[in-house]
């Protein structure tokens, strides 16, 4: 029987899911009595391994299988999901991870492998409770904000640090996980792709470039309110007019942008009532890509357009930001690394960058040698019940995920 | 002294203002108590005339001078205004056709006009409380839809029937008041324009061609929501493009029109999210021409144009109608008398169509020959405490009416 048993990982997906999901899709959401249920059935898995399994100060588990050398990989998940989220999203980056630890303590039986080897499970990936996404992996890097943090409410008005305190963290020293950083080697994690690139391409797996940068900011023009009945066309402050021109301009921008992606997700319009010219329209736009350059080219075309736009129209137009963050470029050698486990394994691989932000985003901004898989998702539909990916491709990616590892583990003793 | 005084008619206009107005504007809305002050007021200004004053059955207020003929000369006006609303708008032309009736009732002394002559005060004419402009005169008319005049409800919860039991008026007869017409022979009125047409003309007066048709309708646009980092821009079914798309069109297809107007005047997004694909995307789309076929043309054009743009988006639209009314153009000999009488007045006129409707409209729809005569609006605008127009343009139009009234008296009768 081979060391590494890919269907026993579909398997466990299904055990999970049958735990923790109901007929809206996967409830494990952070913090609830299902996460918990969820953890708990995952140290049951590993407790099988005799490694050393232990919460550090942000609630994120860790599992240690000790190495020769004190470098570590580390290989990270999340089993909290949204709520009626898809039964992949981030614990197949676990139980894959969770196949490798057993892959390599099984060929590691009699001496230690060469490097220490440690899985990670997030703590609140999701941030569906609080609204803030990456909270273990952000306090872990140190680059949560702990003001804004500290702040957070749910829907019923508890406190970040009010739910934390519920489930054993204490909200104040959360930054002392980026302790567990310090051998980092390199970052692992693999995930469903939540798009429909590899989907389009008829590839089972993708090695990710890195995860976008993002400007996002909200757009408002100002014209002026007129009858629509007795208001000739070219007396018009239309502020509708000005904002509806950004629309086909940010498909330009994107294409112009090689790779980037450009949204208008909400407009508003007014006083919005069928017989007046718009007087005021704010829309909001999120813009993304891999190369800093570009982002920043992006929303600079994007705001020049959108100030052509409103001087043809005779109105106004203010830009404010709403949130932004820098591209996070993955390690170049742990992607060449990746494309030729992808390629070993299925026999084509492809590279694209990561739309969502991952745990892996906050372990690159923390400067720990990152890289991720995708494998296809069905559908290119994330954050749903319908989220699916074939088995075939489960069963591959947890082959071509244990390659990587094992690469990655050649890389790091080759580094030191 | 002469026997029209249009000094007069501006000093009643002011005395009016004092009387109902405040520092938020006009404040004459149909039915109140201070409405009818404003007509107490009125008919005290009658009563010195000697002329018949009575109610019909929808509560237009009737001021009859008897002629040589019972063919009926009918000047209309109404002394209504929305809340806040502006000085003029409705009771300029009731208080220069009374100024008319004096000069009439002072050049006939000895023995009749030679047709009869009618001012009217139409109830309603803004439908500020229930939502249904042009009450009284679509009563008289006949147009009025008593199945949908008989569910209206003003904010709180009172039906149209029982606010006019309150007033005296029996809702179920409303359309007795249509005998009232019986020897129509010309209908005028006189509006101050609303719009900035007659402004940027820098002239005083225009001859109206007569009232816009409506074409009104909610457009919506159905695509697919997808998260806006992972949807690359090529897979993207974007209901918010294919929408914003018409906003540029509707202006090529307004001008292609000759004449009319278009607008989008309000604009919603599901799920409008700044990290989302819009899903759905509901404009409201106003059209206006004073001609039928190119009013139909121009919602040919624009439901073609949005077929299109769902087309090249991937995504589905559908139509539904809000609102529709056919254009009322004026009578062609009127609209000449009106033209001359305000060359004659001022040295030069000017045609145009009116965007918004009056009660001009319905006489026009019940068959009445009709014409309006426009004074310029200062800034264009109405419907607001800073509607106004200037003192000097305030007597021209007066003496120019009369001169439309005299010479629609001569028309009467050569049509005997």
């Amino acid at each position: 029987m081979p060391l590494l048993d890919p269907k026993r990982t579909v398997a466990e997906l299904k055990e999970l899911r049958a735990l923790t999901g109901d007929e809206h899709g996967a409830q494990r959401v952070a913090f609830t009595a299902t996460w918990l249920k969820a953890r708990a059935w995952y140290r049951e898995k590993l407790q099988a391994l005799h490694v050393e399994v232990a919460p550090d100060a942000a609630g994120n588990l860790w599992a240690t299988l000790p190495g020769a050398s004190p470098r570590t990989l580390i290989i990270g998940g999340h089993l909290d999901s949204v709520p009626n989220g898809g039964w992949l999203d981030g614990c197949l980056n676990l139980l894959a991870g969770l196949e490798i630890l057993r892959r390599i303590h099984a060929q590691y039986r009699v001496k230690k492998p060469p490097v220490t080897v440690r899985l990670v499970d997030w703590a609140d990936e999701e941030g569906a409770r609080f609204g803030k996404s990456l909270f273990g992996s952000s306090a872990c890097s140190g680059s949560l904000n702990m003001d804004e943090a500290r702040a957070l409410r749910d829907r019923d008005g508890i406190t970040l640090p009010d739910a934390l305190r519920d489930v054993g963290i204490e909200f104040d020293i959360v930054k002392e996980s980026g302790a567990e950083l310090k051998n980092a080697a390199a970052y692992l994690e693999l995930h469903i792709e939540q798009g429909p690139v590899l989907l389009d391409l008829d590839l089972p797996l993708g090695a990710v470039l890195g995860t976008f940068g993002v400007e996002r900011h909200a757009i408002t023009f100002r014209g002026q309110a007129a009858h629509s009945g007795s208001t000739p066309m070219n007396r018009r402050k239309d502020a509708f007019l000005a904002a509806a021109k950004l629309a086909p301009e940010i498909y330009e921008i994107a294409r112009r942008s090689g790779g980037g992606v450009c949204t208008i997700g909400s407009c508003t319009t007014k006083p919005g009532i069928v017989t007046s010219v718009v007087e005021e329209c704010r829309v909001t736009l999120d813009q993304r890509h891999l190369d800093p350059v570009a982002l920043g080219r992006m929303l600079a075309e994007a705001r020049a357009a959108s100030e052509r736009f409103a001087r043809e129209g005779g109105v106004t137009v203010a830009w404010e930001r709403l949130w932004h963050i820098a591209p996070r470029p993955f390690h170049p050698e742990l992607i060449a690394l990746c494309d030729a486990a992808i390629t070993e394994t299925v026999g084509v691989s492809h590279r694209l960058p990561s739309g969502p932000l991952h745990d892996a985003a906050e372990m690159c901004g923390a400067g720990v040698p990152t890289v991720m898989m995708f494998v296809q998702s069905l559908h290119g539909i994330s954050h749903n019940k319908i989220e699916d990916t074939k088995e075939e491709h489960l069963e591959q990616c947890v082959a071509a995920f244990d390659r990587l590892a094992e690469k990655t583990i050649g890389w790091i003793v080759a580094r030191e």
